[in-house]
């Protein structure tokens, strides 16, 4: 099984499935793909992902060779073919629940996605409070984020109670928030300390440091 | 089980669920709550769904005293509840495609959604005509959709077989596609007559047209 993903410093959807292969200890193999930069004479990177699948993004999964693409389907995917690892709650309802929050992360916060990409290594502070003060919208996709991040059923916990999909969804948030310095409250940031302690989490960001090393 | 929706003119995130309740003939209750237009005074729109959930908005699902919220997360948790009406394929890779095609609807194509808002009963040909020429990434979201319509395993059939949760998340597409007459190919179109074929989305679009007469 071969996971493509992007720089480990910028990749955010490829951070997410990364780290449920990671963090669920599934037999997988990183293949990483450096995005192209303008000055290079030819888009290595589209080359290499159009020739995998026709949406050519990363992350995508070869697996019986077959291609999965979309960081929410190769979920589900694993979580098909590992039942006995629990990628999703076990419990129906914390299921649903940790369903609903992924798929909305999936399809919303276009505003922090748009404005604030992710930049693990970065130090965003001044950008961040530029754009803290310009956005409403950027202002109200946080509020969000933090609301669903406070229903969470324990408060030293994750966000539907063991690590799970859903928190490999929020990675990038956490790492966004810390980059940009957002103010967050105590109760958000408790939970970013919960995820920057987890040792997926931990080892991605290794990686991405050595990206920026070398 | 009661199943919240928006106008079925221009609620595309709910038309998708209703559909899949429709198409597989689910035992649901359709509870539909009209947005609140400016001119009142209350958002009773607002009201009714913030008492619901926290995030809102619609579609919502009721069921056991639960609130699902989020068109994906819904339909994945349909899925579960009644595993003998296979609303996903049931070969595994289909299965697998068809949760690519709709997690990249879920996620991608915000050109489109933003410039070309549902709006079932209206013609906005002229309209059309000049986002068409102003947007490129519009043109290439339309262009993607083709892309992936045309990768359907049988021409005449649905976009992974049977009619799934797949051809329900890109059913608002078929609509916009029409009110705003972008020209597609053939094989685009033949799928789109297959579409409004279907007798759920027939319901759909009578219950889109009752609400404007009314
Ligand atoms: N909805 C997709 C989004 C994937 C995506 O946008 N990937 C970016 C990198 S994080 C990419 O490959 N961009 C390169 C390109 O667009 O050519 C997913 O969840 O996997
Ligand atoms: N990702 C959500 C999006 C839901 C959504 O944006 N719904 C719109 C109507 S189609 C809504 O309720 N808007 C009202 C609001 O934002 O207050 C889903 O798939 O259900």
């Amino acid at each position: 099984m071969h996971l493509y993903i992007g720089n480990k410093n910028l990749s955010s959807w490829s951070m997410r499935v990364w780290l449920v292969c990671t963090a669920f200890d599934l037999p997988f193999e990183e293949v990483l793909v450096r995005f192209s930069t303008p000055d290079q004479a030819e888009n290595t990177f589209a080359q290499t992902m159009q020739s995998l699948h026709s949406n050519g993004k990363v992350p995508a999964l070869v697996h019986d060779d077959h291609v999965i693409w979309d960081s929410l389907a190769i979920c589900e995917y694993l979580a098909e073919l590992f039942p006995a690892k629990h990628l999703w709650p076990e419990d129906r309802m914390l299921r649903a629940r940790a369903r609903c929050i992924s798929a909305e992360m999936h399809s919303s916060f276009t505003s922090l996605r748009n404005h604030c990409p992710m930049n693990i290594t970065a130090n965003l502070a001044q950008q961040g409070q530029v754009l803290w003060s310009s956005y409403s919208d950027l202002r109200q996709d946080v509020a969000r984020i933090e609301q669903i991040w406070a229903e969470r059923p324990q408060p030293e916990g994750f966000l539907c109670g063991h690590f799970s999909i859903a928190d490999a969804f929020y990675a990038p948030v956490v790492s966004r928030l810390i980059s940009y310095q957002f103010a967050v409250h105590p109760s958000s940031q408790q939970y970013m300390h919960t995820m920057l302690a987890h040792p997926a989490v931990r080892l991605w960001i290794q990686g991405a440091r050595a990206e920026i090393v070398a």
